[in-house]
This record gives structure tokens, C-alpha cells and sequence, in this order.
């Protein structure tokens, strides 16, 4: 179904190239005042045409229609919303009609449901995440009024990666959140997402997130760990295939005298511990300590060079697909990962 | 919640030294002949005492009280079953009453709930996974009956790796699946095992999961992908710390020239494809080809070693905590991972 | 929450006066053509002014903006719809800013919210059911095409009933639906209706429903049984304050001996009985009989005498609220009625 | 599904002639010491062999099995419980494996299923209900010790009603609580019962409810409004016909000027009117005042006089059955209709 989450619920529809995307945000509380500007700095940081993103234009901004009064402020009732397609050359897509590309939805959708709307991904595009990013920023700004602040940022770019992350993470805690985004190195993640375009090709990323202020207990034991609906929304934006917390793949590595985070003070509602290998979680439940976690992209399927595409009769024809797309999806997915996250704690925490 | 899944859902209880723990499994059709052999069988796999595995005998066996009529048969009614607690030496556990190892969830649920079962790790022991596995062994049984087959291995302890399981399953699945749970190497990473064992230590691990006859279309498009309901699945399991389908992390090293799976063939419900980088999932729907991903397991935190434990005030005590542990969970773990696959895929075929 | 369903689920937004009213539904199978004159005649019988209905205009018209391409057919993704509002003289309820009516649910949005939009009943309003008419006409046309059809009409105005629709529906089954929609008698209680009208007050109404042509086995045991998903659905009408099934609060005043449905014939999909007392449903299951049920509406609160308003500080002023209203929302609430019975009857045969 | 709630979620198992019945409690708060002599109590209402009931024995005692501890407190994990199913005279049911009684669900669980426990009723039978009891007990506690308390009573059997409820409720609630379970007519009501059971039939009944107490603000508008929500709860207990809240279909017979209940105090949390009639809810949100409703049971299908059974070929056999059944379901029902309300109720304040 294309609803996430339990308390706060967002509900999306749209076909990429149809009228419209949009959603319901339903569980939001009443009595919050929206910011708008901060609200727009988030679709922003999604929208193609930054550096090293795709050159399509698109305002992508939504309108309103219920749940926010005239004032900005939230009624308790559900917020929908609105974003219109516009920039949209459908004729690009023509060849799709018929054909199917390598690493690409289009040709489950169609053995699912037996039709498709083939411009542009449909329902499998990667624009449906603008409605995400609505909700995430409404949600952000809920968190941070308690205290959450949720960073992401780009951590690596095909074997380019940046200065040690997760070391960083498990050991110095602070000093890895006052170094914020990593200007200095996303520098180097642009350069080579500007070199993998050129060639004409596509690379993969990752994205890491650090949340800091959430205090412990969030998250229900068993199947509702912490970690599990994390897990469950990075894995449900485009392009993802892996999600790790914490020391991750790394920990199953390692020894368990290695990996013992040390406790060194206990409150009410937070612990503090010397190390944070574990990411933040412990059996599924916030520890207090910073939460952080590590989404991975795969390269974008459609890339500039010729590829094999496939027809309902199994014939295959090599050809060039037109069309923009990012080399580097990872690179607006980040603005999705926080928008995820977002939505994923505060359900938690209402 | 305790619950887990939608259509076939699997509700449990049970603290670990509490009376007993059960579960009631809903959703699960009529007419379907139960094998009770091949249930014990699991059971058996995911019961402490094995190679490498704790020294704890349990018996482990469900009592069925309904849902199955005395023929083996299932009525298409809820399926309620017990697991009496019988192997418990609570008094192992009387330091953690007031004290809180780290690396655990006593911590994390005293803090969310202000009371807990200490002996044992209560609801938060790995006791808990024996209800999945009754579950999941009558999931994958009515799997079988279709087709579905699931094959799920150690692949990894600490820095010893079964030979490259990745690049196997990406490019040769056929030999992949025929190799079955590649004995030669279950050796060498059981003798691991029982090296850190001996040190005192414990070791993280990961474990590897495929799916063969798995038809396409199966998973929800965005928000119930097959890949974000397996990794939420994955990730509820007690030690689990990341998840990835198909060549995962790997994947966002690569270019896309490089991880293109080019069509071979397709048919109505699957597509061929002459790699699989992708693990069987596009845009969060199953392929036709093999699904295949990959846990990771850290180390158990108990170890046989003096740490740090912290009671309610503050206060920091060295200490040796006695009980019985794997060494490695993700030898066990092997079973709850195949069991919650079971659960995951028939809950989306349904 | 403001979602309806499991496996076809209507989520609705949109306040009254607002800029506009919408809804997704999601769980529509694809390839399904829409007929849009059959929408459109679904919503003009909930829309105002019509005989015995209030003098507002509305278009009310939805504009589809996804899951439903250009040739009228269902793609099986979200389809997602917007209704502006246009026809809202505002005005009219400046007095409703700061004091309550009687009998409405203004007070109790207030309590709950702390905030509301105060004009023409905010998300109270009868407005919002134009969204369910939408995803009802929608639900009809499907089950339609299964030989499923619905029948609803007004059954009594006050204490003014059409001849004894209970005693028909339990008895001559085949009669009572060849009479369709009553048309002798609808005009004796749209008589009733002017009366009240004239008179400056309001009446209540019970509406009828009968669905042929539903197979035996829908409908879950226990909790979800046919019987309690009407129910509910039914409850959610506003003004509705009561359901009865087959003879309802009839059968509580009767003997056993006297509501044996004595069994003619048994088929795979149906059984037949002599009569019909238990309304087609017998433990929660459809049996292949004709469902039938009642709904009670209570009369509009809003009356066009005046009535005691109560404001924030406790004072109370007798007052003659105006604006335009049904004096018998039964008479509208048979279109809902019939959307609320098509949602649940496609939810539970999905 | 089996499952009951959402944030106070009961999950059930068990054949009324099967091992056991039992089931799970979640979302049950931690902290609270359960009383276990108020639960023996209610479970004691609801079992058969008090006056006028069934004269099989049951003890019916829950065995719990996790989720409290050894001093009677909840841990804020699942509570598990079965109760063993003990006095089952099978051989009373050999004629009901082929054959299907009139009134009963026996033959709707054939058509769905395609297999049944025959043997008394299985799934379907009332003995389910100990397990709503069991839970709902627990929920009566939470409730009462945050000054909600329900009274439910039986209200009329057949013909023979308590002096008007419907009026005290409406015009005198102080009057009507303290009235209590109106012991002066429970007589009578006996009496009807005793009658027509040596009468060998077998007669309906309708059981009231009163709750005071409950705050403004319970429930959510739309589709989740209180009303729907008991509505949907009523319908689901065993031989339930019809709902209603307030004056209910009563109301549908009045005129607007006629029903209003007029403000007299507005607080924090809750409202004062001089009347009652719309039940304690406007707009599906409790408004303060008691909240009252009615449930129509229907007479127990199993009568003492010879009924018409049809097997599966179609061939009807005039019979008598035999076995022990209770003349009016709604004496013991009132039991249920407490406990389902207290679910409810509780489930919507968490």
C-alpha cells in the first residue's frame, strides 16, 4: 500500500508524468506552526539541477489544500497536498512503450500489474520522493522544536569515500557533528560524480545520517526495533540496497571485546557510553547516544551509453536511451534519507 | 507491537524465564497438512547445544492448542501454540537486577519501561526467536508446496569468509544453489567459532539467504517493497546490525556499467537475466530470479571476560557475568533468519 | 485516522471552507475502465438541492490526478482526487467562531484540538462525504461487474415509513428488491420533509439497504465480521446513531422458533432459506442470501429556530443560527450509505 | 483477523472443543498490578450456570503465562493466557458433522473454510468470549482507576422490557447511574428467560451500557469516531443484531427541536447538557456526559423443539438437538458487552 507509518501516516499518490503527485499526512498534531521557508530549503536540497544533479527544472512546490489555516498553523486535521507535473517531455519516453531497461522497475511493474504508465518511471520515479520530502520537513521541524536535529550527508561516491565516517562515529561523537556535512570532503564526491557524467556512466553512493538529541526509549521491542523501521524506510526509497547502523557489516567483523561500548553515565532518559559502535540502539530501543546509520545507493540504471533493452517478445536491441537522470543518485537521495528518517521518528514518538 | 506481518501475522509472548512463551499465528489458510518432522527439524537448527553453539538444553517443542485438528490439518482458524520454560537457572542472573551490562537491552528497557524481567534478558533474549521459527517452519513448508525454496548459511565469522559468496551469487547462481549450505567452509568458520570460545571472547558473523522459484511480482511498490519488508524482517532479530540485498554495499562501490543485469529472457512471471547484482528485486518487486541478501550479526555482548557494568546510580563495576552464551549468534541466528523469510515472503504471496 | 479499509483504503483530507476536499484510494486493482457517467450520477444524488435538500450549489465535481490513465483505466497505483471548494459563503458562520451549537461537534473538535476551523463544520461537515461518494462510486462499478448490486433508499421520515420494509426483506426478498427504490412512498416522505422544512425545524430518518448478488463466505469471523465492518462504516456517517442487521432490534423482542431462516437449498457459493430474518449474514459470514440492513439518522441539529449557543466562558445566548441546511440528512445520507456499503463489501472480497 | 484494537491489541486462538482457547494481550501499559479477584469476578458474569444460563460447568480460569510478574504487575510485555478446555461433551455433536442447523454459523464456516471444528460451534462458538473477558477485565481496571466505569445490564428479553432506560438515560442520568443493574426488573427478566426455556425455545434480548466518567475527546473523527468503533465491537460478539447509541433509532422518529440537548456548563474537559439524547458523543468524539448505548442480541438459534438440518447434498432432516445451550444469549452477553467496551474504550485513550 502507499501509506508509511503508523501515527504520523503519509499517504502518496502520482504518476510522474501524470497530473500531479501529492499526499495526506494524517496524525499530525494540531496547534504547530509551519515553517515555510525551512520547508522549502528541504524540497530544494531534493530537486534536480544542483550539482552533479540532473539538469531538469522543476519548481515542485506544493500546495496546500487542508490541515494548515491561514496563519500556518496545523489544525490536527489531515494536511493534503498537491505538487503538479510540469516539466515533463513525455516524447523522450516513447522507446519505453515497448521496451524494458536493464535494472530498471519498469519491466516488474508491468509483470505485476499487467500496465504501466511508462513516461518516466511512473509510480517507480524517482519524483515520488518529493512528497516525502514534504512530509519529512513538516516532521523535521516537529523534531527539532524537541531537541532532534537529524544531519545526513554524501560519505562516499563509487570508491571515493571520505574520511573515515564510521570511525569517526564510533569514537568521537562530537567532533563528528560539529563537522557537520563534510564540506571538504563533498568537494571531492562532486568532482568525481563530475567525472563518472562525463564518461557517460553512473556510480554509486552512500548516505549517512546522524541524529542527536533523541532521547532513549524510542522504538518497540521485536518487530518494531528501532533499527527494523529504519531499516524498513531506507529501504524503501529508490535505488537503495543496503542499510546498516552503526559499526553495521563492520561489527560482524570484529570481536566482542572490540565492540563494547562502555557505559560512563546513566540518566532517566539517556545513556552515555564511551565508544558508539552500536549506533545509538540497543535490543531495538534509542540508548540516547547519537543515533547513526548508513544508507547504500546503487549507481543509476540508465546511464549514456548504449545498453540491452528487452521487448514483451524477448527480443533485444541495443540502444542509447535519452533522457536526464542523475549519475549519482545518492546525491539527492540524502535529502530523501533525512525526510525518512524524520517521518520514522516522530511516528515513534508521538 | 508483538505482532509481525499483515496477512499472515505472527503474534508472540514470553519472557525468557517467565512460565512460557508462545504465539498465535494468524492468517495461515485451510486445508494445508502440517509436517510436523520438518518443523522439528528447524527447531532442532535454532536450538542451543549444537557445534559452536551454547551448552543450554532446551527442548524447545510447541505445544499446538488450535488452529490444526487432530489429523494435522489446518482449519483456517488462529494457530495458538506454547513453549514451556524449563531450562532456566535464574539464579545466574541475580546481579542484573540492579545492574546493566553493555552492549544489552537491559538498559534500553529499563529506561522505556521502568520495570523489566532481568533474568535472562527477558522478553529481549534470543528465547523469543523459537516462537519465529515455529512460525516461519510452517511459512516455509506451504512455500515449498509452491515452489519457493529457501536456503539460508554462515557465510561469514569474524575476518573468515566462506569463499566469495557475493561474486557467486551475482554471476553464477546456478552452482550458487547446488553448493547448498557450502559445507567445506561451515568447517572452517565453526572452527573459528570455537576458537573464540576458548578465548573467552565472542565474534560477529554474517549470514546469507537465497531464494529460488521465487515468481516476479511479488512486494508492494514504494513504501512495502519486498526489499524494505526483508530488511525490516532481518533487522527485528535480536543482534542484528545491517542488511543488504544483492551486491548491497558493493553495489554503491560500482559504476552502472559495471552491475547492469542484461536481460536474457521473459516470460510471464519472470524475467532472465544473465547476472544478478540486483538480488532479485527491481524497484522492490521480485524479479523471477533468485532473490539473495546478506545479515549482519554482531558479536554476542555477553563475554567470558571482566567489563564494565553500571547499576542504577551511577556506579561502575568490573565483573565477569556468568551464564551460558554462544560465542557467535549468527550461527543460530542462521535458523531465525530463514524463519522470518518464510514469514515475509508468504505474508506478500498471500 | 482518517484512512477507511485494509485492502482498498480510502484516506480523505479537507476542511469545509477550505480550498478543497480529496482523497486517495489506494488498493484499486488495475486494468479496471472507469465509467465516469455513473460517477457523476452517484454524486449528483449526495449532492445538495435536490428535492427535500438544501439550496446550496456545489459542483462538486473530482479531478482525478493520478492512477487512472487517459483512456479511463485503472493503472492499480493510487488513484488520487481533489474536489475544490467553491460555493462557501464564510460569512454565515462568523458566529460560530466563538460559540457552540447544540448537538453538533464543534464543541468536541474544540475540546479535542484546542483549534478548529469554525466555518460550515471544518472536517465535521457533510461536505467530506462527497470524498467517499467518489471512492463508492468507484467500489460499485467493480462490484457491479461481480453481479453484486446495491439498493439504498430513505425508509422513513420521523415517524412516516414506507410500508413494512422489514416484514418484506424478511419474508418476500425477491418482491422487496423488484420494488427497487420504493418510488410510492419516496414521495410521501419527501412531503414530510417540506413539512418539517416549512415548519423551521429538522426530522430524523432511517435509511434501507439491500445488496443481491453477494456471495456466501465474506466477511472474517470475530472481529471482523460482515456484520461489525458495516457497522462501523455505517457509524461513520455523520448523524448516523444506529445499525440493525436482517431484523435487528426486532429479533431481540422474538422467540427462536420464530426467526428460523429454514434452509431451501445448499450451493458452493450461496445457501437459500424460506426466509430472511438474519439479513444474509450468520456468524459474521455472508451466506449468499440478500444483505440487508437499516441505518437511523437523528434530525439536522442546525434548525431554522432559534436554540441556545454556549461560548468558550460557559455564557449561553439564545440565537437563530442561519445558513442553508438539510432538514432530513437522511435523505442525502442514502448516497453515503451505499458508498460506505460499496468500500466495505470490495474491501472484504479483495 | 483474530485481532482486536490497535494501541490495546487482543489477539485470540481456540476451538470451543479444541486443547484450549486463549490469547494475547499487547500494548498493555507496565506498572500495573492487576486485581485477580475483580477478574474472577467478571469472568464468573460471563460464565454459563448462573440463573437462566446454560448448566454446563466451565471453570474458565486463565492461566497467565507472561507479561506480569510473581507480585501481580505488569512489565509492559504481552500478556499470554490460555484456558484450558475441559467439560466438552463431543459425542454431542456427531449429528453436526454433516449437518448444518438453521440460525447457526456452522454453515457459512463450511462455505468459507471448507473445513470446521464441528464439534460446538468450534471458532464460532460463545466460549470465545472468556477470552474477550479476560481482557477486558484487565482493561475494566485500567479504566476504573482513572474514574471510568461502565455498567452494562440486560435491558429487556423478548417483550418484557425495564421500565423505560432509554428515557432515564435520556432525561435522568444521575438517576439512572445510581440505579445500578436495576435489580428490581432483572427479576422479571429472569423470570421471561425461565419461562421460555421450559417452553424448550428460546427468546432475544437487548443489553444496555452507561459509562461514566469517560472525558471529552475519546475517539477520532471520520472513520475511527467512537460510535463506529463500539459499533464495530457490539457486532462482533456472537449473535449481536444492532446498535445503538443515545436515543438511537428512536431519534430517527424525532424531530430536531425535539432531541436537542441543550448546553448548560463547557469545561476543560468535558461538557454539561440538560438531556442526554445523543448518548455522550457528538461528531464521534465523547463530549463528558455518559456515554450509553444498546446492543440487540438475537435468540439462540439451538432450540428444545425439532429444527430442519440440511446436509451437504441438500437433504433436509426434521431433528431435535440435543446439548446444553443458554435460552438467551444476552444474560451472559452483557459480560461480553462490558468487556468489549472497556477494549474499546481503553484502546482509544492510550
Amino acid at each position: 500500500m502507499n501509506s508509511f507509518g503508523t501515527r504520523l501516516r503519509l499517504t502518496t499518490f502520482g504518476e510522474s508524468h501524470g497530473r500531479a503527485i501529492g499526499g495526506i499526512i494524517d496524525g499530525f498534531p494540531s496547534s504547530f506552526r509551519v515553517d515555510f521557508v525551512a520547508l522549502n530549503r528541504a524540497m530544494a536540497e531534493r530537486r534536480p539541477g544542483g550539482p552533479g544533479a540532473s539538469q531538469r527544472k522543476e519548481e515542485d512546490m506544493p500546495e496546500f489544500l487542508s490541515g494548515i489555516n491561514n496563519e500556518g498553523i496545523t489544525l490536527g486535521t489531515p494536511i493534503g497536498f498537491v505538487i503538479r507535473n510540469k516539466d515533463t517531455r513525455s516524447g523522450d519516453y516513447d522507446l519505453l512503450k515497448d521496451h524494458f531497461r536493464p535494472n530498471h522497475a519498469d519491466v516488474t511493474y508491468e509483470l505485476k500489474y499487467g500496465i504501466r504508465d511508462h513516461r518516466g518511471g511512473g509510480r517507480a520515479s524517482a519524483r515520488e520522493t518529493a512528497c516525502r520530502v514534504v512530509a519529512g520537513a513538516l516532521a523535521t521541524q516537529w523534531l527539532e522544536e524537541r531537541g532532534v536535529r537529524i544531519t545526513t550527508f554524501l560519505s562516499s561516491v563509487g570508491e571515493t569515500e571520505t574520511a573515515n565516517v564510521r570511525e569517526a562515529l564510533a569514537h568521537d561523537v562530537e567532533l563528528a557533528i560539529s563537522r557537520g556535512t563534510y564540506p571538504g570532503n563533498l568537494r571531492l564526491l562532486l568532482e568525481e560524480i563530475e567525472k563518472v557524467r562525463k564518461e557517460g556512466d553512473s556510480v554509486g553512493g552512500t548516505v549517512t545520517t546522524v541524529v542527536t538529541g533523541l532521547p532513549a526509549g524510542v522504538g518497540e521491542p521485536l518487530y518494531d526495533k528501532l533499527s527494523a523501521r529504519l531499516a524498513s524506510a531506507m529501504m524503501s526509497i529508490n535505488a537503495s540496497k543496503g542499510f546498516e547502523i552503526g559499526d553495521g557489516f563492520e561489527m560482524a567483523r570484529a570481536r566482542g571485546s572490540e565492540v563494547l561500548d562502555n557505559f560512563k553515565e546513566i540518566a532517566e532518559n539517556k545513556i552515555t557510553t564511551a565508544s558508539n559502535h552500536n549506533g545509538g540502539v540497543l535490543g531495538g530501543i534509542s540508548t540516547g547516544m547519537p543515533l547513526w546509520f548508513r544508507v547504500a545507493f546503487k549507481p543509476t540504471p540508465t546511464i549514456g551509453k548504449p545498453v540491452d533493452l528487452i521487448d514483451r517478445d524477448g527480443h533485444i536491441e541495443t540502444l542509447t536511451v535519452t533522457g536526464r537522470h542523475d549519475p549519482c543518485v545518492a546525491l539527492r537521495g540524502a535529502a530523501v534519507v533525512k525526510a525518512m528518517t524524520a517521518l520514522t521518528l516522530m511516528d515513534l514518538m508521538l
